[in-house]
């Protein structure tokens, strides 16, 4: 789950959507961030790293990656743009495939800086 | 949710359990780490923070703590002890009262550095 989660973070910066969105399962969950309706499946999963990677953010790790005795891990990361930073800690769950199955974005107006 | 959080991690490194359980609500669960049974309840929860406050463990935050646009909040923080170190990372989820309804801390064996 670690190694999944580096791999996110390296695809995302490299600039290679198709990396990431290739660590999902087929119809995955995307919350971010948690408050917002979720995102379901491939298609719109692919739109929305599409979306990202393009906007110019990278992503920094601020610790490292936590696994846990479970089917999760978590990772406290800073989004860099252009003009600002959002501070986010995701959380993602796993299927028996290796696939991450939801990913829920913990971050919110206060943890924007500009 | 985020003032909560900080209490949480001042009212266990100052060494007083009942700060920290004060912020749970009556019925709050915590699986802790991910992948264990959880604890039900006031009295579960209010045995777990003694025996861990008791051990001389101490918390020290590895970011800021992220709130959400929803109901949940979480932080990256180490917990440190005489003879190893845990990296955590918690998301806890908040009733309409204030009060923390679920938490799950995120930590596997390779979390630990003794």
């Amino acid at each position: 789950m670690k190694a999944a989660l580096q791999a996110y973070v390296d695809g995302f910066n490299a600039g290679d959507p198709a990396v990431v969105v290739a660590l999902f399962a087929d119809d995955a969950t995307i919350e971010d961030p948690v408050g917002n309706p979720p995102i379901t499946g491939r298609d719109a999963i692919a739109e929305f790293y599409a979306n990202n990677v393009a906007s110019g953010a990278k992503l920094s790790l601020d610790a490292p990656i936590r696994g846990s005795h479970g089917n999760a891990a978590a990772m406290a990361f800073t989004v860099e743009m252009p003009n600002m930073r959002i501070r986010v800690i995701d959380v993602m769950t796993f299927g028996d495939d290796g696939k991450i199955s939801t990913m829920r974005a913990h971050w919110g107006p206060a943890d924007i800086e500009s």
